[in-house]
């Protein structure tokens, strides 16, 4: 399975150009498109969210991951195999947490390629070390030492709203298992109990809960909590 | 095949994730993401739109249908078989209209499940379902009788705005069969004709048409209905 | 493999429908969705942008082009083959760029079909013929001359925004190649230099590059282009 985590948009041609890549590269693999619209441009947020959305995929998926305002610059491009999961994409932290916190990291500097459009790494280099992975065949690169995916400076756990989906909920880079039970969480000046979910609450009431990838996740019952709490991707969390 | 038709959105992870499951655990079945942007909680305008996109699917079809403002909650989950196909999903009304529509109906009431997150049934409960029946397996859960589906109290067709597409087309509860050809319909003050389709008026002309599922839907020849006539999802037709 | 190329909009039921019937009428072709929010009804902009997306997929390929104002009007529908591609959709100029470049052209007038939809001839007219192209099977309808796709009054570049991405960044109907590389471009009063990718200028700097597509590209460092230059789908450039 091929699954693409992405901050190229639904929109326009690009998920199409990179499928495109991958089903004549990699004509058996089934390709899921995961995630499409982290925030533009924001590794932070996209590195604190990959983690709640790996464990689920069976062995040996390929995950193709895109966030890059360095593109065409001099960051590198990785291969890391990750508690047996593949990770193809740029290096600037997006892989930071998901290999701070696994068992076994393994990674692979990819080489810089010429041909590549300056401006669409994704598609030009990373789809096809993808479609090649998807295949069985070996990692192409350089070896390197597992160290260089960290970023030191990182929290553990991001206390910032790092995706507001199409309901209006706030996920956070928060997992619920590093924030006692009872907690209140304080965003934007709204103090929040939390709950077990939407139904455990008054229709119009607002509260935060570990969402279904166990993340802190700020929601209203059959409203929306970005409009109710005025919340936008960055805002900070504090205990 | 196996047709999502939900209010997940196409934004976020939701649809990705529940593409996943059905990819592991129903590998030959291909997947066709039909309708994702269903009003959000809005189980009702979903129920009055289902009918009109069943029938041109190939026998036995597998449905999996979530609008569900209950999860979490004490509302049930179903399968049912439907002249043919078969649908999976939250049962708070979304299957009454095309239950009552049916020559014939059978209906399985699933079982509980304690290790299903509370907030995404869509992929934790229903999803395998829908995988199991696309593999060719017999529904798991209670037999129950179809009028469970039914919710008695609603119109044979709703009078309403249900859905706006990106063109600003607005799509009704009603079937254009239930309506006499050369009625006018009235929405928000405006008394609107017919027409076969939009090259049969003149540019920016409003109108109503049997849309291309059988259903009244207000347009404006290549302008937006929704904004020249002030449309909203849930806004009052009348003949 | 089977590519989507439409103004349909990735809402809605419409690109559903239509992956439905190449799933039922062409089992074994994988379908790519290209583009699927082109500019509504903007048949020009489209023209423009196709030739920049189709060099890069396998020979015979088969593109489902849809941008359709006069959907159930006289409009002819066709089948072309272009360069060792198949192409099938409504004949208003849609395919005149890509046969105007082309070494080879063939082109074929589908027949006037009374059972389709007068609006959703995407669905049921070109659908069943792509499928029957991407099985393999040879054209249907009458030869036409090559000449029917053109329209002779269009400029062999289009000096217009027409598209904007989910970044801000603007395409335009103008191919790279055609531009003095040190060009100074003007679009609504500003004057840009270019670059040859976003990480060579300074962030909020704004630029036009050559995009990984070959068109001539407005965009922004870390920021949105057409927020900054105010720009909007139908903009005029100037050299």
């Amino acid at each position: 399975m091929l699954v693409l985590f992405t901050d190229f948009g639904l929109e326009g041609p690009y998920l199409g150009q990179v499928e495109a890549v991958l089903c004549a590269q990699a004509p058996g693999a089934r390709v899921v498109h995961l995630f499409s619209d982290l925030p533009p441009y924001d590794i932070q947020s996209a590195a604190y969210l990959l983690p709640a959305f790996v464990s689920r995929f069976p062995p040996a998926t390929v995950f193709l991951c895109v966030v890059d305002p360095g593109v065409g610059g001099n960051r590198p491009g990785v291969i890391a195999r990750i508690d047996g999961h593949w990770f193809v994409g740029p290096n600037e932290g997006l892989f930071a947490l998901l290999s701070r916190r696994a068992s076994s990291v393994e990674c692979w500097q990819l080489p810089h390629s010429d041909s590549a459009s300056p401006s669409f790494h994704g598609r030009d280099v990373f789809a096809p070390v993808a479609a090649r992975l998807a295949r069985g065949l070996a990692p192409v690169g350089e070896v390197v030492d597992a160290a260089a995916l960290e970023q030191a400076s990182w929290l553990d756990d991001l206390p910032r709203i790092v995706y507001i989906d199409r309901y209006g909920n706030a996920m956070t880079g928060l997992r619920a298992s590093s924030v006692p039970g009872d907690a209140v969480l304080t965003v934007n000046g709204h103090a929040l109990n939390t709950a077990r979910t939407f139904t455990d609450v008054g229709v119009g009431e607002a509260f935060w809960y570990e969402n279904a990838n166990g993340l802190v996740e700020f929601a209203v019952n059959r409203g929306r909590a970005d409009a109710v709490l005025s919340l936008a991707i960055g805002d900070a969390i504090s205990l």
